[in-house]
């Protein structure tokens, strides 16, 4: 590395970038646990990015108009924190930094969203933050449409490392990117070609940058211990009009003594001796976490450049005729009226009743709010029709306006939902996208990372149940409503009809902090709710739809296209003098939040308890007990029209009615 | 296409093309549901294939050494169906065709493995059919290094679509068969520039030659409708020293009158009045599901094409010294004494009763048996140290001799189980893969994919817990036990201590339709099988592992590193006069298939029952009742050390004992 040419009690770039190796491998040895190894690689990347070109302003990691810096390569967070303490971001102290990995602290193993202020988004699992930061980036050129370049104009840099760009997501990512000509994106590849069993070459040949270059990026290669090299290139990628990658051929443990270059220092402790003899060879002569006086200054002023940027865009915004409504959205509060239309079209539709698929009622509900909450965006992976997710007359995103508020995703279940999740972190944004229900599987571990950071997307899961027919069992979720309800803090909706439906809608919107998962019927569904009532009923998560002619002997429970079968069974309960009350479940998660006594109320023990749900019985022992019965899928379905396929795995209102009779 | 030049009353290859077309749309027709555009456009190059490359006899569809055809596109299934009727499968019969997609018909919506002959995997979630198509040419070379080219050397054709290879899993897939040389393997890419929504071009602009190319993959492009560049590509794939890519500009439907081109045609029934059309414009005047007798004739010779070369091989096999043990591993029965070292291995654990991480467990099971069952092919996901997975001394799987038997997957966990299960598929070999638990996340959709398909392969995922410590809850599952135990025929093994990973691994091994999941602990724990015992008590899913000293009035249910802290609980109650029996579970699926007796003696209602695993509660009221306590996780872990987590989220002997008491 280049030595600046400084006055002896200046700081030089190599010992601001010395001060990240050696709080990083600090770290990892006070909590012996940890990556050292790609912060001490990266160290004259970061050091470069930050002192040149990042736009941020410590004081104020909120600031709307920041670039984003995204840790792809999660496992090096002593990267993100030594930076965030180093430019003087106020929750990243010392302390914080040696109690790396420890209960309560800010500075977890992963950088989490939400623990240390600067921390955009969650990483650790590969690959997902690069797909991240593709929302990040649409969101900011979106935004610029609508706001302006005043008020947001900024860029997302990326570090990830081989296991990023290893994983399949990487490509959905990378290709989006392409498509959608996203200049303001670059991704510095820590290319250290070594992963934990050694070296990349053992499992990959891949030329990265020709594969790049096939997605559409602007590619440049450099020596990432080389300052000037590395400004150059950072100065080079603001120039592009393409999205660039910088691939950063450097050390892994760059500076370890003995241990650069291995693999042994990517996930352990470097441990004390290796330690002692790499401080002697980077001449660090200070305590861990003490930063000598010169390099804290160097640093601090990095972390004060981007002040007079940001109080400049504080005036812009302070003048802008936008102000308010900007900083709303950029708060993700809703608008005042956001759920008017849907109100009046609720009031409708217990008059109309309509019949028609939930997917159809889903898309009705859009229908009412796409023009009330003028920061969603919808898009599917492909599946539009299918999905219902397309307000007709909605703009499509693409460049180089952005302006678009449907996008097309392709065919990434995975990268769409990563993208959704960053675009809900960079703010201004509530996105929704569609899919069929079964490939939640393929974009479950994005949906799990948004219900562990807590960001409001809204999954659009369409065909549900065996109730999408001739496609089989392939396509036909029976373990995924379980599966996703599994999944802490996240919202798993399956409304019975429209007004059901419209009422789901409006609680994944309220709900601030958790995603949501739609479950929406390929096939028509009667209409249940047919009587108007001034509160959300789906809001406590299940509540009685039907009561019992008498003192109630029967409780179904049913959700989505399988309540009109639980009222049909009450009805011939009923009319054999048994009285039998109907609950619809339209979200597990929000009846666990309801009181004991509700709750009570609403499961009815003492009665004879049967669930019907299209699906397997995982988790419905909560409802119907030990001695109910659940009228359900036990295995995989089949490819018959639905009809039959009901009939043939026996989910009819005459099973349930049977199973009912069995434990009177 | 060119014409051949052939006598009046022999086809013509556009004739034997036609005949898929009409039986494709007609299929659809009859069904009003499916997916005629792919087949009619691929048509030409699937008779090219079938006709002059294609290695197979379809009177003998098992035969070993055929080449494997894999429609990745699987919504295309008529496709293939269309070839196995025309070439003469006898399962394929006219009836067959015309009840696609209907309830007992072996004519899926989309091809299912062990339905119809002929097909060689399940389709249709995209890109999975491809990456799969990796496993099956990675056995190939295996057991042609195992075997020699006389018993083993065949091809691997994939006809891929635009979805297949814009989702994540194939960048996996053809990193891997570049890394692994795999050339025998052809892609053969459906161009067709037209996805659901529209054209590609709306959500992709992906140069894909060149990104196989930077993969390490041989590429030609060839207009798909031209016979006699299909036939010159082909012959190309066949000499090329890599996996091959041949990209094949079709229009999709080809020959509908006037829907050709167009997504409409990609995932509906054309009409009659197109069909109509379309009949008149192939010049095709036959009934629906019939074919004239040139057609008929010319197609079935090329079902007989290979029939020599079988006989050729069958004799080989018969005059070889490895004729019986290449039967047994292809038929998938495992060696006579596969489990003698095994069972020493338990008799002598009950004695030594080692404290050790069950991934330990699991490793020193997998030294018992890798040299017992040779068909055992391991690896994991760039996590060999931590998953255990690697049994000492074994060769690294690479080209160019392909003999070694662990792979390193990269980071690639997706690709992992899809390839896994495509070698499980080929045949000869037992798959096991290693990642952490919290990417099945990654690789659920293969995971299921095996599971529909009834397919033995393994995944070891260790690091199962809150007991992974400080990587903190990105790394941490808390959902994935209960997401996996949803999935339909698949055995999700939890092992206590080494004689129950003994047991599992045993188990996983003998369930020959059924993939298995190990969840795996990275921290230590105590052993808690402590006396020999004839059987292999994992076998029933659920057993007694400490009675009560009186009788019974407390029954405590844990898994894996839960039991010790169960038997501490218990020996807490017992020391205070209340008789506490122990369960553990390692196998939920297990237990579900015992007998109501067996199940009930477990389960001791009328006992106060108190589960504890650390994890989400669902599905484990089965266990529990309503009234019984669960002990566990409520929502995501944390980044600390293994025992702060189970301290403060209150995963103790005391809280068991403390709930029991409350209960009491």
């Amino acid at each position: 590395m280049a030595e600046a040419k400084t006055a002896p009690d200046k700081a030089t770039v190599k010992q601001m970038a010395d001060a990240i190796r050696v709080l990083a491998m600090d770290g990892v040895e006070k909590a012996n646990s940890g990556h050292p190894g790609m912060p001490m690689g990266m160290a004259d990347v970061a050091t470069v990015l930050f002192s040149k070109f990042l736009k941020f302003d410590a004081s104020r990691p909120d600031w709307a108009d920041r670039d984003r810096f995204i840790l792809s390569a999660g496992h090096g967070s002593m990267l993100i924190y030594a930076l965030l303490h180093l430019t003087g971001y106020k929750a990243a102290t010392a302390e914080q930094l040696s109690n790396f990995r420890q209960w309560g602290s800010k500075t977890a193993g992963h950088p989490e969203y939400g623990h240390m202020p600067g921390v955009e988004t969650t990483t650790g699992p590969l690959g997902q933050g690069l797909a991240n930061s593709v929302g990040f980036a649409m969101a900011e050129r979106h935004l610029a449409a609508k706001y302006g370049d005043d008020l947001v104009d900024h860029r997302t840099w990326v570090i990830a490392g081989d296991g990023c760009l290893m994983e399949g997501v990487s490509q959905e990512a990378i290709a989006l990117a392409g498509r959608y000509g996203l200049n303001k994106l670059t991704v510095l590849w820590d290319d250290n070609a070594i992963t934990i069993d050694g070296a990349v070459a053992l499992s990959d040949a891949t030329d990265q940058k020709a594969r790049f270059k096939a997605a559409g990026w602007a590619v440049k290669a450099i020596d990432g211990h080389d300052t000037k090299a590395i400004k150059s290139a950072l100065q080079w990628a603001t120039k592009q009009d393409k999205p660039t990658l910088i691939a950063c051929r450097t050390k892994i443990g760059r500076g370890a003594a003995t241990m650069e270059g291995s693999h042994k220092t990517h996930g352990a402790a470097l441990g004390a001796a290796e330690i002692a003899a790499t401080r002697l060879g980077l001449a660090w002569d200070h305590e861990p976490f003490v930063i000598p006086e010169p390099v804290e200054k160097a640093w601090r002023k990095v972390g004060k450049r981007g002040g007079k940027d940001r109080k400049a865009w504080e005036a812009r915004l302070a003048a802008s005729s936008q102000a308010l409504e900007f900083t709303r959205a950029m708060a993700g509060d809703l608008p005042e009226r956001a759920f008017d239309a849907l109100n009046a079209g609720i009031a409708q539709l217990v008059v109309d009743q309509p019949a028609q698929a939930t997917r159809q009622s889903s898309g009705a509900a859009l229908e009412t709010l796409f023009g009330a909450v003028p920061e969603m965006i919808g898009g599917s992976a492909d599946l539009t029709g299918s999905n219902n997710t397309f307000v007709k007359g909605t703009p499509i995103f693409d460049a180089p306006g952005y302006e678009g508020r449907y996008v097309n995703w392709g065919i990434r279940e995975f990268g769409m939902a990563a993208a959704m999740t960053g675009m809900a972190l960079h703010g201004g944004i509530i996105p929704y996208g569609g899919t069929f229900m079964v490939f939640s599987d393929y974009s479950r571990p994005a949906i799990r990372m948004a219900a562990l950071m807590g960001v409001r997307v809204i999954h659009v899961l369409t065909h549900d149940s065996i109730g999408l027919g001739e496609d089989g069992p392939t396509h036909q979720p029976v373990e995924h409503l379980a599966a996703l309800r599994a999944i802490p803090n996240l919202l798993v909706f399956r409304p019975a009809d429209t007004v059901e439906a419209f009422e789901c809608w409006q609680l994944a919107l309220q709900h601030k902090t958790t995603p949501s998962a739609m479950a929406l019927s390929r096939q028509k569904t009667a209409a249940v709710r047919t009587t108007a009532s001034d509160d959300n009923l789906s809001a406590r998560g299940a509540y009685e739809l039907k009561t019992a002619s008498g003192e109630a002997r029967v409780t179904l429970f049913a959700t989505g296209t399988e309540v009109p079968l639980a009222l049909k069974a009450a009805a011939t309960l009923e009319g054999e003098g048994t009285p039998t009350r109907v609950v619809s479940v339209p979200c597990f998660e929000l009846f666990e939040q309801q009181d004991a006594a509700y709750q009570a109320s609403v499961i009815g023990r003492g009665t004879v308890r049967v669930a019907v749900e299209a699906a397997i019985q995982q988790g419905w022992e909560r409802f119907i007990g030990e001695d109910g019965a659940f009228v359900g899928m036990t295995g995989f379905g089949a490819s018959a029209p639905a009809e039959t396929l009901y009939r043939e795995f026996g989910i009819t209102a005459d099973a349930v009615v049977a199973a009912v009779k069995a434990r009177l």
